[in-house]
This record gives structure tokens, sequence and C-alpha cells, in this order.
């Protein structure tokens, strides 16, 4: 009785619910103690202090109805304005509160977006390994997601499959950098390739192609990467953020917009944009967290923590035979399964304790994910299990 | 460049878009405490002091990461067994954890309902008036919406209507008490007589007829007034409930389904909402929040507040020679416009600086809606205005 919509979506994110199922079960049956989680990206850095005591501050001093009110759909304009003024610090832009829209974490904003922008006969363009998700939100607003196969070479963009790709019902490229689940970092001279691109399709079609850059991991970067600020190298760039992973907020599901005045029709779109927040049931992204983290987003999470663990994992897997490149971003591993079938060797994996997440649900078939937001301890009593994995292969 | 979808949103919604620009053009003119705003349904009683109280133990206290993390799609388990005794305790039924969903407010679970038992072929019967966002909720899962014509007698359901309108391709019947904007309460005899037409109608098609319940309002009750607890009377009933009104918490975002065992296909439906509800971009209901409202659930409000403003406002406007019927739930008035066109009523009303809702924005045109949940002092200024309006059509 359940509709065929929902059953679609079902059958879409199989591999995640799999993953969740048989964790669940394996945890009941061992003790959660004994299984060696992998699977999710839930950060195990704790929020900085200042989270907490900025919102027990709010919660105590000021006036309770004000904490507890709805907002603007479009989110408080005193926090928009605080983020809004620390973009512009890092990034030499100069937003003001209207190009900062509050969202329900990054899922929220590109849910929006996505109503926004897309009608059922326009595409979104996007890069493999990408989380699958996106194809739930894409059929969500009843619109098609198209993929550039994954280039497992370096698992940067194939820019030449890219131009290929696109067409004149290409309205939306969605990206995500650091990504999930390579953890690659595309470069400024990547995304400038891909701006020439968008540059010449919309010329050549007399279209929109508006960029989507989905960048929770934003903040999490290793070696001395950089994220470059994608609106300031193409103009119709709007990004996604998440304080899921930057602040380690993930139950509180608090993300923004930015939606640059430079994009076309900007005044239509963020009118819009704010209308689809509403209707499609977030109302206003929470009150309280929007307050929280507009005094904190500058504030930076231990990254040093995730990268002795990226340290760590990255170079006792690859001793042991495992394949994968080094990650500049992010906290996942995309490493490539001992067997053809990721499904098969997550299976074999659970049999050594051992959570991991299909490429499949990144579709990329052939690889497996490995969360690395994960205590050390963990990960130390973990590499015996890797490498009895492994072995299983070598026999 | 925005999406056809999102215009056919917008133009829908814009009886509460125009009462929001214009009242937000008035006040900028006037000064906001010049102006008597009764456009919007955010509370003014503060929430009980013990909803800040353990939310700043639960920050100070508990692990961090625990307060931060991800819960399970449906919510904390702990949270839904609190909220499960709760109802347990006041209507003497056995849920427990598995029929509690925790949603991103009622908004969020109504949209996740539909989501969840809706394709596009299949049809919600609600009763108008009704909070015109439903037609939104139910455009974004391109479903169809109908609606029993408003009984402007008594605002109580035109049964008659009900019953032909229902057909085999009616899968949702989405009622709301006590009603927004009507405040009336449906009686234990209008639900049974509702539950005996759609049960008919069941068998009559062969289907199944969930009834959606709409609850955010269910503790705001005046005059001794009861809610029944619908799933009591007609089995297939799931209930959307937000603690927005009941402890206060509109900017929270934090509500839940009671989606009980009893329903047909329970364990197909409670897996399909708890995946709507992560792939609609929900992922979960606010953390905190849903911790805070499981530990003050059996709260409330200070409904003599309103009860104060209720009699109040409905003893002076009708001594005016307003029409309208005393409401025994939620906190406004539906009070008829003194034109026909409702529209051009609500802007002679700001001539006198008086905010009010539009009835088209209930799908009941010719009627005003009056929100009273505001300060005592701002109704008791206002009356003079209220008067003033009156007396001019009365030149």
């Amino acid at each position: 009785m359940i509709s065929k919509h929902i059953q679609k979506i079902m059958d879409m994110g199989e591999a995640f619910s799999e993953v969740f199922a048989e964790g669940a079960k394996l945890k009941e049956a061992d003790g959660a103690e004994n299984v060696f989680d992998f699977g999710i990206g839930n950060p195990n850095v704790k929020a900085p202090a200042i989270v907490n005591e900025t919102a027990i501050r709010l919660l105590r001093d000021m006036d309770s109805l004000a904490v507890h009110s709805y907002t603007d759909t479009s989110g408080l304009p005193a926090a928009r304005r605080k983020i809004a003024a620390s973009l512009n610090r890092r990034f030499g832009t100069d937003y003001n509160e209207k190009n900062i829209l509050m969202t329900v974490g990054a899922a929220g904003g590109l849910n929006v977006m996505i109503r926004t922008l897309m009608d059922a006969d326009e595409e979104i363009l996007t890069i493999a390994p990408y989380f699958s998700e996106y194809d739930c939100y894409a059929a969500n607003a009843g619109v098609k997601i198209a993929a550039v196969p994954p280039n497992t070479v370096d698992f940067m963009p194939n820019l030449e499959l890219f131009e290929q790709m696109i067409h004149e019902k290409t309205k939306m490229v969605l990206i995500n950098t650091p990504n999930n689940p390579s953890g690659v970092v595309y470069s400024l001279q990547t995304l400038q390739k891909m701006a020439e691109i968008l540059e010449k399709k919309q010329a050549e079609y007399g279209t929109t192609i508006y960029l989507i850059s989905d960048e929770p991991y934003r903040e999490l970067v290793y070696d001395g990467a950089t994220c470059p600020w994608v609106p300031n190298i193409y103009r119709n760039t709007i990004v996604a953020y998440s304080f899921s992973k930057s602040l380690s907020l993930p139950g509180d599901r608090i993300g923004y917009l930015t939606i640059p005045s430079q994009i076309d029709d900007f005044e239509e779109v963020v009118t819009a944009a704010s209308v689809a927040n509403r209707t499609l049931g977030f109302i206003n992204a929470p009150a309280l967290q929007q307050m929280v983290v507009a005094e904190c987003c500058d504030e930076q999470t231990d990254v040093s923590y995730y990268d002795g663990n990226r340290e760590l994992l990255y170079r006792s897997l690859t001793e042991m035979g495992y394949e994968c490149i080094k990650p500049q971003g992010a906290f996942y591993l995309f490493v490539k399964a001992l067997e053809e079938d990721d499904r098969a060797f997550c299976k074999k994996a659970r049999e050594h304790k051992l959570l991991l997440t299909m490429g499949i649900g990144f579709r990329c078939p052939g690889y497996v994910r490995i969360s690395y937001c994960v205590s050390r301890e963990m990960i130390e009593k973990a590499l015996p299990a890797f490498r009895a994995l492994a072995q299983e292969y070598q026999k």
C-alpha cells in the first residue's frame, strides 16, 4: 500500500539500507563494541566546546519567545549576516544576508535547489563516484540525473566525458568537493576547466547551467590542500553547506545555501528557494541552531585527529595490499574491493566484523568506502581484521 | 529560470505571501509597534521553563557526541518510547517506539506521509476551510487534492458531501482538528460518522483509505472541549503532531507521527516513512529537540492566556457586528469579511493597521483569519481599529 515512488526510492538506496541493516544485526549478535563500524560518516570528534556554551547562553539569557519563534523562511537575518561576513573575510566576496538561506543541513539545501530550479524534462549532471542519495533528491522532483562515469585512476572528473554529457536540457551540474566517497579535492585548475566548459555550453545552447557545489567537507582537508571558492570561478554557482562535519553537528540538521547575487535571475531564484524551503516542509532551519552556528561559523574541528586516522589507515591498508588513492579531504578512504563484486566483498568483510559501505552506493561498483571519522583505538583494533580479510583473497 | 513547479507553488501560496509582504511593508513604514499583526500563528506564550532547563541540562551534562550525532532516521528510540508511553497514559493505547516517527514539525510529517502513501493518480481528500499549504504538500508529490466545500454555518464537515467525494482513488483523507482556521473541534460523534463512511467506502472499493489527522492544536482547547484520539475511532488513522503550538516551539521544528500497528500494511508503511524522512532531506528530526520534547511531552502551555484572548476578541468583535463562530480550539477566529472580497477587506483592514489573513488562503473566500496568539495589550489597543473598520462598512 506504499507508493510506487517510495518503493523506487527504497530500491535505489538499497546499498545503504543493507549495510545499515546487516551492521545492526551483527552488532546485536556480537555486541556493538566487538564490531568495527566504518560504515557511516558520523563525526567522532566532539563539537568545539563553544558550540554548547553558545547554545546554553542563548537558552539562558535570550527572551524565550525569540529563541523558539518561527524565523523567516530564509533564516534569521542576523545569523545570515554573520555567515555572509565570515565568507567575505575568507573568500573576498561581498555577500549579505540576501545571499544566505539557512537550511536543514545540506540535504535540505540540495532538495530546495532542485525544487527551485528543475522541471521534469530537465537533467542534473553529476560525477561518479557520488553520494547516491542525490538520485533520491532528483527523484523527489521527478527529475533525471546523469553521472559522468568514475575515473578510477585518480577520481578526478573526466572532463572530456563531462563536456560530452552536457546537453541543452542540462540545467544543473552537481559536484561534491572534497568528495564523498573518494576524498579528492577539486583543484583550482580542474574547476577552471569545468567553468570554461560550462560557459561554452551555456553559450552554445543559450541556456543557464547552475553549478551546485555540495561542500559539507569544505574544512576537512589535509596536506595543505585548499578548496577554492567555486562562485569565484564560475558565475552561476550556488554552494550547499552543512555544519554536520565541520562542527560535528550532524544531528542538529543545520546548514545554508550561498546564492550569489551574480547568478542569472538572482531575485527570482532566492525568492523561489525561500518558498521551496517552506513548502517542502522544512518551514525554517531550526532556530536555535541558526543562532549557534552563526556565532560559531569560524570555529574549527580537530582536523588533525582525522588526519592521524587517515595516515594510519592509508599506510596500513596499502601495506596490506589494498589499493586506494590517498585522499586530501573528507574522512573516507575509497578502496578497491578485493573481488569484483563489492557487495560480496562487504559480506566477507562482515565475517571479520568489518562494516564497510558498498561502492554501488556511490555508483562506483568494485569499490568500498571506509569512514575514518572513528576512534584511533578502533582503527588499531581493526587492522588485524583488515589483514585477515586481505589474506583470504591471497590464498 | 525557476522551475514551473515552484512557480505553481508560489501562485498557490499567494494569499500568505501577500499578507506577509504587505505586513512587512506596513511595519517598515509605520514601525512594527504601530501595526496590529493578527496574521501569523506564532505563539506568544513562552515555552514552559522546563523546556530550556532540559535543553541546558542535556547540553551541559550529556556526552557532546551523543547530543549532536545523527539519530536513527525514525528518531531516537528512547525519545520515541517516552512519547509512546505518554500517549498510552492519555489515550489507553499500547504504542511502543515503532509507532512513533520523529519529524521536522507536522509539516515534515505530512510531507513524509504523502510521499510514503500517495502516487500521482491517487487523491487526497480534505475539508475546507483548510491550511492551503496542504496544496503545496500534495503538489510536491504530484498528487491531486480535493476539498469538501466549507460549511459556513458551523464549520463542521459536511458529511454528505464528504461521502460523495470519496472515490476509489481516494487513498488519503486529511483532517485538521482543532481546526486552523475555524477553531472547531471535531466531536466524537462527527469522527465516528466519518469513520463509518470511510469503512463503508473501503469495503465498497476494496481499498485502504488512510486518515491523516493533523493535530498541532490538540492541547489548545477551551470550554471543556476534548479532542478524541482518532486512531481509537478509525483503524487506518495516522496522527501528525507538532510541538510548535503546545510547547510554543515553532522555530525548533519538532514533531512526530503516530503510526499505529493496527493500520493496513503497518510494517511496510513504517519502513517506507522512515526512508521518506531521510530522502526528502530531513534525515532526522533535530536531535537535541527530540530529547527535549521527549522529556517535556506532558508539559502544558498556558491555555488560559489564549482563552482570555479568545473571550475578549470574540465578545468585542461580535458586539461590533462581526460574524463568527466561537472557536473551541486552536488560537484563531475565522470571521466573515464585511465585503464579499476578502482580499479587498484585508487591504482595507491594513489601512487601520490591522494585519489579517485572507480566507482564500484557507480555500474559504469571504472570510478572514485572526490569530489571537498575541499579547492581550495588542488586542486591547487594536479594538478601536476593528471598530473603525466595521464602521466604514456601516456608512
